[in-house]
């Protein structure tokens, strides 16, 4: 579902940021939305990611119930399956509930 | 009392952060209420905490006469206790009384 | 097309960097334009980047539907083809586009 | 005069932060009050630091004519004294008097 | 579905403001997500507006496809409907979408 | 059992105004704790509203379940009913819970 | 070209408001493209303004050589003709060129 | 005690403001010290108040037992016996105590 | 010298600002440059000022020894006979010499 | 001792500021430098204060022992006499000595 295109200098070693502020999904316990802001690093091999199909793929958990580490990790399984990345990082800035915020990071390679 | 879930991935390392701006206990010397921010951030082993007990637990120590250095050392042995994590840090920020402000930090693993 | 003039100090290394804040290209996938700041950073050899020129080269890119990592290779690539730098580093940073904003960086020597 | 508590986790070392933001003392050289925030940091070996009685020990400076120097020293001197800690720091910062303003630290252990 | 409770001074005029910085609905044209502040403030008469109930309330629009200024005045006549306000105020303020945001504001009473 | 201490000097109109940053409630809908900053500002007539009586006053609501509109206007009847003030005013400010943040003001005379 | 949907509240007068940050069309006198923030706000009548069809009528002034004055008139006849509002009003803030920044604001109605 | 000079232009209404951000004092109730900023704004008549012995006269409430509302009055009382001002205006910030911070107005003619 | 194209829409009244923040001219006093940013701020009648002659003719106090006031008012009476406007107002902000900076403003029907 | 220039356009009323940010008298009861930012309002009638003049009579106070209302007084009558404009007003913005710091503002016309 996450399209790619080559990347234009393999070449190289360059860093790609994408910051996501409007991140959405609920709580399998609750029922409740949650919001986030999801930013993903990385140095890709061949592939890019396609910003597009990022979007549509961050919106794909609108209506998903999963815990915000699972979100973290399988948001990085499911890039790195996508694009195979030389380095991947993923991070999640998670709005507070009852007064808790949470920030979760995972890395790759 | 403390809910964890399975670890989504335990193969991967991977640090969590939960910020918790709204605790609140009483001082077990002048009997006034004591306010602070409490963040634990931990590298999971086989558990994750679950938020809203986590959210309960620190509400139960609403009305407990406890001494700051108590709770932050409390709070980190409960934790380690019920997620057995691989790493675990707890920094508490109390507001403060009679003019002086505490922040104290402990570190299990 | 990118014009240089000599350095006027080759004996010494010293840091250059220009900051263009109206940068716009077209986005190849759904052909809406993009918005950017472009910054580079280089030390240079024999040559220094002329500026006008390099206003002109980036108002090239205005109607050209090109991807966020290509026109930062690609300009890297042109900006080190034209003034041969001992070290030169482009860092795009795109304005959000469906709540997603983007930093790119490469570096070359 | 410095109360203390037994230390509730011994076994452990972490860090305990008091900052204390309204200490004011008198000039023994021209009679006029200073001001200062006094900060300690310390790891605790059998005792802490009781926090009211430090607030009072603080207020018993009020009158007393005491040089900057002096009296970072002194609360060193004497909050060691009370709690045997197996490392402490005093940073006093004083609120400027003709234009000057100082700062003093001093360590144990 | 709004439920309230007995204004409990109603002999009083005084002024209620509930701040929601979560909210999200559907672009009814496009189908992606809109994200919104969604501000009401009012002079209650008899009731009050209960925050659980509004909170769901707001979560309900979720996944409904409907305009800004519909949702605006939508808010505006069902909260005003639930509680029969003696004066009511609702701004949405809209993050960006394709590098436009907005603000709606309506009155009623 | 709010206690006052006469008036300094009733012959003149003066404005007193106490922000209590650090008060706390319980929501009687979901049993959860609330937390508000209250901002009281008055005229004297007779009598002076005295701080630490005010502040075991707020204290005194720590475990009661009381919605914030109730909060807000039985504060400012009790201290109404305490000092009989000339004229006074009553700002709650609520942080969120569920994703609503709330500020409520009611006056007297 | 530009699109309306029907009013969802005609019978109310209420504010709408969209700040668009990424305007950018060419000087008619140096060829050079320029740089805006073009805000609307508005009050409806029958008809309001559809979003996506706002945001490719402002791109379609990319490449059209025109003066800022003649842009902030033409976006006000041209948003008026859309949709007829009861009043309308056009900031557009434009951003540098040799060291000049400009505003214009007209209204309508 | 508080000197004054002869104001250097009677002839003109013009306005002195001084700012001591250094003002302690001790609550009656608690004896626990007080910390304010004084602030006192006026129009002279034939005298005005010399600044030295304004800090000197400020000193002197450092060890007296006096409420926040007492201070604010007798300060005004004692600097409008001393200078006779045409207009005078006092306002006391108090920091916090107990979570409850403090400020107060008073105005002469 | 400074040129004007026809206002596009003389039948509307509508406020133009231009704000330059590079205008430098001599001190016919000491001959060292000073530093200014002029805002010009009209109502146009049948003509506009034209950009790029504004910043040439603004260029053409470069080596010109003239007063801050003098500055003020000749560009005011210069761009008034330019464009005969129905309204013009001239700001000019002046950087330090010495230690002193100024700031001058003239407006003209 | 202050020179002036003629007014360019006496015929126009148009305001003058200049703010000089490094003051410096004696206090005449310590002995102590006072440091002071000194700002100038002025509508000029005949003739304009010319600003090297302007610093050179600022700096002459230098040495003076002299209190701060006296100083905004004088300085007041000394421009007022030196240029005779139609309205100034003076505004002396003293650094804090003993934690006390003072604002004097004084008018003419």
């Amino acid at each position: 579902m996450i399209e790619t295109f080559p990347n234009p200098n393999p070449a190289r070693d360059y860093v790609i940021e994408h910051i996501a502020s409007e991140f959405t999904s609920v709580c399998p316990k609750t029922g409740h939305p949650d919001f986030a802001t999801i930013v993903v690093r990385y140095v890709a091999d061949r592939a890019c990611l396609e910003l597009k199909s990022l979007k549509l793929y961050y919106q794909d958990y609108r209506n998903r119930g999963i815990f915000y580490e699972a979100v973290t990790n399988k948001i990085l399984d499911d890039l790195v399956a996508a694009c195979q990345p030389r380095w991947m990082e993923i991070e999640t800035q998670w709005t507070g509930r009852g007064g808790i915020r949470s920030v979760i990071k995972a890395r790759h390679g």
